[in-house]
């Protein structure tokens, strides 16, 4: 069989960073020609980042995208690299198109090119639309209706048809998977951007593999690395055979370029260059365009056409090389790192120098100054102690402790004499004095944020943010919510782990002992704890589970073994927040639905779940 | 020709009371009944409140809009009824159906049914998904494919066929319209729930003409009206006829019921009932589904038929009464009068029996505070003043002139201790100095909200949140923004208006002269205006307006005028602020791009729009 040396450039674009990303790409594809690779996968929508969001309805942003396409095909050539055949994911618009109603003239679509010799040789859009969960592209693009078949000389003699489907194309049935099978396509290469949450690697790989076996074909899974805004991509790309062996995978939250070697079906004999229309099994027709590359100099002669420029570059006829494949990381190595990257990236491509919170002694900020501190360094990260007249002794020590461990700047700043001030004039008492000490500690960071341009991270969790124990503009103020969408018993499972994974490369764990097995508390009253207000969090997670990620009613709550007093409790707490979290700042999405753009509740909402029928 | 009363029970449901708008359901089909209509028509969705959002995703709450829906017809018959035709709104599952990706099993469907005799007679669902703007249905809906063509006598012998359609049903091509018309009905129902925007009520009276034409029969359009987070209703109910007559119109955002007689073409007398298969015009074919409604008594005998129960009920054949015709609104009256339904609702809604809001003096918080008192009444309305050491005189005099004026709650708390006490320690200057006072500001409204109860309201326009010229957690601080969706000029327009408006119904003008015709400042420093950092607001709200609104690129708004340096800086500031109006509290749109669900852009965007090609 023909062999096939292709490379997948898993990495970070930055949306809207139309030249940053497109010199990704001549950059990447270079380290692609030096490996050796005829052909390079890049992610879905690589030129403008993902997701643009309402950017795709904007005239002159899609004009540069596509612009910016044409001149990187360009470049690529000028700069040598007019061989290598390059697929990469743009916005584009479909001009002459009768756009659906809301979608501007000139119909934008989330497209792939295949970039060769200068050229832009074939161009395709996604076919399915993902408009649920935190996608919202019905409301973006129109739908593609090619699939194209890009025929080019493998390494060792001979020709192999490469088909190209995106991201949602291997989610729904039928389309570019069930077309490319039709069209006898040799490999299947899909650009992704593909976000992460618990648990996605092993559904891709079991959905690649599915795909690869209905295509009757290997299939290349290319997906986006980094944070933007509170999504995050954790790439992991994945190449399987027909078979649904794994042959290569990428590492996880990291740039990399996997190059590997494929066995390949011969291209079709009987397939000239042209369009055909194929019945995409999903009650839509589509075309098959087939385009042929130039063979390279020396082709017809194996021998030569392996003889690539660059160091380790050359296959041999009949090497083989699959591989590599990284190690997957563990459940809560997986979640951490997916919170380091959200966090970093939200630094870096927002421009911000660096980072302040308040530590206040509770494993909560404690996890959120470890993580910025792994995302940016400690020189970056600030830390302000805020102690009240309700602050116990430990609370203090204990986030001395930390910072001490960390090597960060802290400063103590207290809070009586801000919050005697507006005692003296308000007389405030009960829930109002609680919420004054905290939107005093919300002013003190805000204040330094202005002063000092740091970014301030907000520190609450997903149990917090669910029942709405914080307050607005007090310890929900900030820029950027690092923990948000993780719930409070896996905040201590992931302080366990990040301390476990220092003792295991002989550091010191960087959060002390005393955060992580105190009772939790707010501090904002004498001898507070959180079980004043709440039940124990690992009664409370597993229901606020149920109820937020899997929407089950009342009903549903108390047949899957849920206490009936506390399901009607929380609920009431969680439908009555939904105004705080409509103003709380963004944060990664690591679970199978965050608040955010996954859970769009009205704030005026009298539904109440039924607990009698 | 047959004659028809009707009756548009133009009102107002509220999301997820189910029970309440049942209530409504009976109890407005008592007025129909009592006005002798033999159908009446409610908005779309009017069992559940519109929009539902994620609450379609749930199926407990599904599940009880179906059975809201039984009970309510069941209800309608137990109270005597039963005899009149009632077309409904309300959520459905369409059972069976395998949903698409990111739908619950039991597709939820926008859902319309006729209840008659105690029972639900026929069901059909929206076939045109809205997906664009502020509508995200085709995230929530499968499209519906069955038009309901339901007999029924008329009021002067002889039968009609009423066909019904769903909103968005009438503002795309084909679907429901097309297939009426070749069932030939008689008369065209649509229930809607259409967002008020400028401009919008001669848009759809322009759309209904254009449609009644194309179905070549009346056509009854039923809007609700109210308040639902960032949406208002404004109801406008019309009815047109075949050649495009305005026969009756609702007012705007009032509850109403619109009752008018129509001369109706005959059923086709070789239309059985049962289903039958149409064209659709777009690409689909649908089902017409022709039902019976049975006979009431006296049927057949034109003279009994229209003898009802009820006051002025009686309508002699032959006589018939179109009308009756709501004046429409001016434009301000329009605006004005939608931000106190929008300020209303929410309060109302949500359960709170007052609000609270800063007084500075200015223009902003005048028109905030006023269209307060006039959806809510002065004695709910509280207001503080909160001078600094930067307070003109006038700020003071003006506010407590205003506050005198409406008779409104006024306290004063002087900001200088509690800003010392920051100061005192942190030692701010600059922006940050500045930001701290609006800060300050932002806690004691909090303070008071949460010690006292109060909704907070914020006083920001949208220039102000278009540019960022506003302070996180400060003046921005809040439960809801009445004026949100203002821009600058038109809040000085609105002003002057509703001062105008006073003045010719002979009271005294609410807002203080020297508010309106100040130049405006946010005195935050000695001598500040806010044309020290933005242009004059009749040069900068054009400019807003072309680049928010209209999405023009920068090419586009050099080229239609704007100053390329003002819209260089301009669109920075706009791009800067993306992360503040992501925490901004909601407020009712008025223009046809709001901040909020309308606009969405990413935050973390590198994209700037380029000034040379």
């Amino acid at each position: 069989m023909p062999q096939l040396r292709i490379a997948l450039a898993q990495v970070n674009a930055t949306v809207g960073d139309l030249d940053g990303n497109a010199a990704a790409v001549v950059d990447w594809t270079r380290r692609a020609a030096d490996a050796g690779a005829r052909i390079v996968v890049f992610p879905e929508m690589m030129l403008t980042g993902y997701p643009v969001e309402d950017l795709a309805l904007r005239g002159s942003f899609v004009e540069a995208s596509v612009r910016a396409l044409r001149g990187t095909a360009a470049r690529l050539a000028d700069e040598g690299l007019g061989h290598v055949a390059v697929v990469v994911g743009y916005l584009d618009r479909q001009a002459g198109l009768t756009p659906r109603v809301g979608l501007p003239a000139g119909a934008p679509r989330d497209a792939a090119a295949v970039l060769h010799g200068g050229s832009v040789v074939v161009t395709s859009a996604k076919h399915h639309l993902p408009n649920y969960g935190v996608f919202d592209e019905y409301r973006y693009f129109v739908p593609g209706d090619v699939v194209p078949v890009v025929r080019l000389a493998a390494d060792t003699g001979g020709e192999v048809d490469v088909a190209v489907a995106i991201c949602e194309d291997l989610w729904q049935d039928g389309g570019p998977v069930a077309v490319a099978r039709q069209a006898g396509a040799s490999l299947l290469v899909v650009p992704n951007a593909s976000p992460y949450e618990r648990g996605k690697a092993q559904a891709r790989l079991d959905l690649c593999r599915g795909r690869a076996a209905e295509t009757d074909a290997p299939l290349v899974y290319c997906n986006l690395i980094g944070g933007q805004d509170e999504l995050v991509f954790d790439g992991a790309s994945l190449v399987v055979g027909a078979d649904g062996t794994l042959l290569a995978r990428g590492p996880q939250f990291a740039e990399a370029l996997i190059v590997t070697d494929l066995e390949l079906r011969a291209a079709r004999a009987d397939a000239p260059p042209g369009d055909e229309t194929a019945d995409a099994r999903d009650g839509t027709t589509m075309t098959i365009r087939r385009v042929v590359l130039p063979a390279p100099p020396g082709a017809g002669n194996p021998a030569e056409a392996i003889t690539r420029t660059g160091p380790g570059a050359v296959a041999q006829p009949g090497e083989s090389r699959p591989g590599p494949i990284w190690p997957g990381l563990d459940d809560l190595a997986e979640v951490y790192t997916a919170l380091v990257t959200g966090a970093r990236d939200y630094v870096a491509k927002n421009g911000f120098r660096s980072v302040i919170l308040a530590l206040s002694g509770g494993i909560d900020s404690a996890l959120t100054a470890t993580i910025a501190v792994d995302a940016i360094g400690p020189d970056r990260v600030h830390v302000v102690l805020m102690p009240s007249a309700y602050s116990s002794e430990h609370s203090v020590t204990d986030a001395e402790d930390l910072a001490k461990r960390q090597g960060i700047a802290a400063r103590t700043v207290p809070i009586a004499p801000m919050v005697d001030a507006f005692e003296a004039d308000l007389r405030l008492t009960g829930l109002a004095a609680e919420n004054l000490q905290a939107r005093v500690r919300g002013m003190v960071l805000m204040s330094l944020s202005n002063a000092e341009g740091h970014l301030v991270l907000t520190t609450g969790n997903k149990s917090e943010l669910a029942t709405g124990y914080s307050t607005l503009y007090g310890d929900s103020a900030g820029g950027f919510a690092p923990i948000k969408d993780v719930p409070k018993t896996m905040v201590w499972a992931l302080s366990r782990w990040r301390n476990a994974q220092a003792e295991r490369a002989g550091a010191e764990p960087p959060i002390p002992e005393n955060s992580i097995t105190k009772p939790p508390s707010a501090e904002l009253r004498p001898g507070q704890l959180d079980t004043d207000s709440l039940p124990e969090y690992d009664v409370l997670d597993p229901l606020l589970d149920d109820y937020v990620e899997k929407d089950m009613g009342a009903a549903e709550l108390i047949a899957a073994g849920h206490d009936p007093a506390l399901v009607q409790r929380i609920i009431a707490l969680v439908d009555r927040a939904e105004y705080k979290r409509r103003q709380y700042p963004p944060g990664p999405k690591i679970t199978a639905k965050n608040f955010g753009r996954d859970r769009r509740l009205p704030i005026t909402n009298r539904w109440r779940e039924p607990y009698r029928d």
